[in-house]
């Protein structure tokens, strides 16, 4: 048995998780919060992506063909279908792909990027993968040789930076997000942390950042993302940018800027080596089911980037299903045609319940006597601190649990809520907390937010 | 950069192929014969899978509920895709799922291990993967833990695990298939390496078994699988039974049966650990695209599985597009339903041509001069030895490439035919030769052969 694979922890699955499972295999009703699965909690699929994708999976005779198509898919959508069995090839969307994915699609990729950015991309540098997941694997597996190479990672951090590090063998350096400060970092910070791991003799190869933040929901500013491409390129580190929740911008005064924007117009970054996620998984599609997703990588050393590809080569090409919805992500239908005004209708409504909900849950934590939560900026969580009797951290403490873990059980026991520890994301010493996403349905939310008080309340007493 | 990554060889996307790849960008004519994937040169798909797969994405109000839909799609594809669309729940195939995959799809995959086998499997045994591929890596992953941790592969072998354990940082101890006995193995021979490996202090961990086989085509007996079993289970030595063309067998005197079934059957394996795997990609679907499987894990230490099953939360889950195809290939149509006459009649066409294909490309090939090739029982690809002049071997040495690769790129320049070297899948000391699908429509096919014997020609002739 793998020892780093013993060792690797996945809270966003973890204990609190398989309770959760237990108990609703045994009929518990149970208010999933613990990861940022959009449909499962009732979002809708947006109708023109799952159209043009059953047109796609369809052999041509019983689809676009079909006498009798026009009956039920709308024309544009009809036509958005042919050009995408144009990109797929004769082999139609059973057949393996390259290894990086369908050209075409790596092209409607690069097109996003250039609108985005004001920056050219080039398809040559896209890899299409399964989910965010696999491209942040390609890329810490490329880094992490020895025991000694490291990777500096937010604290808190999205799981699967730590959990992968660990599984590989690799070295987790963490810099700490400064809660007072609205969850930036200080350049102060991530010198001292570099500092601390040259001191131990440790090669730091690379550097996670989350914007929108992942558990933490801040929206970085150009200042601090300057900051960190500087940092980085001065230091030789790689910058893997996970952004994810690009679309999950919430609040006025913030907007997304990517980090190639940034390594492109920042005097000083000409030699950062970066890399940029993205994902079907979220935004306002949220179709996680089909690990859709891509990464852009940017003045990465062509022999390295060799690697990546036999690594993707490797596990053959992600699925043809993500890379048609990469497509779609990246290229809705054009304005003015069959589709459109549905399609605009149904994106608004889900960013302005996104954006209700977002400020509902954390206005609710923070009426919570005891409990204290961030503005939620972007992303699809809130990551409340929550403050208990001492008798209930010495609890934990007696039963080998994390006090969180201890809080996050009994909540989960007393009101069926499954969220997640806090320190299953990394937190500083001290700090008590959990994750919960914002997702559930607007009336849910409200509910299991007076369930989220009641509990606190319970806690508190029986262990005062 | 990852030493390990440095070293790892994944021939299936190699230097041909690349080469290939360039010559097709250039306007060349590719007959790509390097990777067993059907559709990609002209298998249609299976209507009924891909009919029950769109119902499956389009919101009900688009598709199954449309009152149109019964135009479109037969009465059974409509009922399937209820069935299938319960089992995904309200989230519908946008969600995440399970880490392990849909319960109500390993359940049908249960039932067909029941069904073929005759001996009961449990759902919570079942992991649902991309491909075959992901499986094949948690288990590496799980059983690889230090430099000294080995896995005998068959030489030759499908180069996925000699890429992964490289990658790993595993050691790999090949034990030969004997090409003179129709490339089945010896006790002897695995005795034999399993103590060259002790004596080197590796502790040898797992055991690769591919049945039918890749690339090499053979069937295995009764008695060859007990013999197996046995030194695996008497050795302590997990067995992955990598059983992903199991539909795919050609000769009368050879039938497919499991590993489980004889784990399960045979005495001294009571203790046998085992993995199998299976995959929609090949088979009779061929729905490579999909990147659906599964494996089934049988006596394997609980706490072991709950590593395996925290492996696949931090890659979430696997596509439930993948999920999908797995179920509909485990659990076709129903005898009599509306779909059922076209779906037999299809698969009857699918196996035959491939029949008549494996027939076609091992015969043309032995009636080349200097070419020969074992029968293809079973699986998608011939595996000839070819015999060169000595002149060839020296060539190839003086410019640092195998004899085969040589052999490989003059035909690919010369015909346009992209074949892998033997030499990425491993072979006996001073064999040489290549692997070719035989999956190129039939007509493409002779002229493919006509080519090679014309190439074969030409290189003996350069290099005598």
């Amino acid at each position: 048995m793998s020892q780093s694979l013993r060792r690797m922890q996945y809270a966003v699955r973890g204990e609190v998780v398989l309770k959760a499972d237990k108990l609703a295999a045994e009929g518990r009703k149970i208010t999933y919060t613990n990861v940022g699965n959009p449909h499962a909690v009732g979002q809708q699929p947006i109708t023109f992506y799952r159209q043009v994708l059953a047109l796609c999976d369809l052999p041509a005779s019983c689809g676009v063909d079909h006498p009798n198509a026009s009956q039920l898919f709308p024309l544009d959508v009809l036509e958005r279908a042919r050009e995408l069995r144009g990109i797929v090839g004769k082999g139609g969307t059973g057949s393996y792909t390259n290894s990086q994915g369908l050209a075409g699609i790596r092209k409607h990729v690069a097109e996003y990027i250039l609108n985005r950015d004001g920056h050219s991309a080039y398809e040559g540098d896209i890899f299409l993968t399964n989910g965010a997941s696999t491209g942040i694997e390609f890329i810490l597996n490329g880094l992490i040789s020895h025991d000694h190479d490291a990777i500096m990672i937010p604290i808190p951090q999205y799981p699967i930076y730590s959990a992968l590090i660990t599984k590989l063998g690799g070295r987790k350096i963490g810099y700490e997000l400064d809660e007072e400060l609205g969850w930036t970092v200080t350049e102060g910070e991530l010198q001292r942390r570099l500092n601390e791991a040259k001191a131990k003799k440790l090669n730091v190869k690379g550097m996670a950042l989350i914007n929108p933040g992942n558990p933490t929901g801040q929206v970085l500013q150009r200042k601090d993302l300057e900051m960190i491409c500087r940092f980085c390129a001065r230091n030789g580190i790689l910058l893997m940018a996970d952004e994810v929740y690009q679309r999950n911008v919430y609040v006025k005064d913030r907007k997304f800027i990517s980090a190639k924007k940034i390594a492109v117009e920042t005097p000083g970054c000409e030699n950062l080596e970066l890399v940029s996620f993205h994902s079907t998984s979220k935004g306002l599609i949220g179709e996680c089911g089909r690990r859709g997703g891509y990464m852009e990588l940017h003045c990465i050393d062509p022999y390295v980037q060799s690697q990546i590809y036999k690594l993707a080569s490797s596990a053959l090409c992600s699925g043809v299903d993500g890379q048609l919805m990469t497509s779609l992500m990246v290229k809705g239908p054009a304005e003015g045609s069959d589709s459109y005004t549905l399609f605009v209708e149904e994106e608004r409504a889900i960013f302005q319940s996104l954006q209700r909900r977002a400020k509902k849950m954390v206005d609710g934590l923070n009426r919570i006597d005891g409990i204290t939560c961030n503005q939620a900026e972007g992303a699809m969580y809130a990551f409340p601190r929550v403050i208990i009797p001492q008798s209930a951290v010495d609890a934990a403490e007696a039963s080998d649990q994390t006090p969180d873990t201890l809080y996050a059980l009994s909540l989960l026991e007393e009101t069926g809520i499954c969220v997640v520890p806090a320190s299953g994301f990394g937190q500083k010493k001290g700090r008590i907390g959990f994750r919960t996403t914002f997702l559930p349905p607007e009336d849910d939310l409200e509910v299991a937010i007076g369930e989220m008080a009641r509990h606190h309340n319970f806690f508190c007493q029986k262990y005062s």
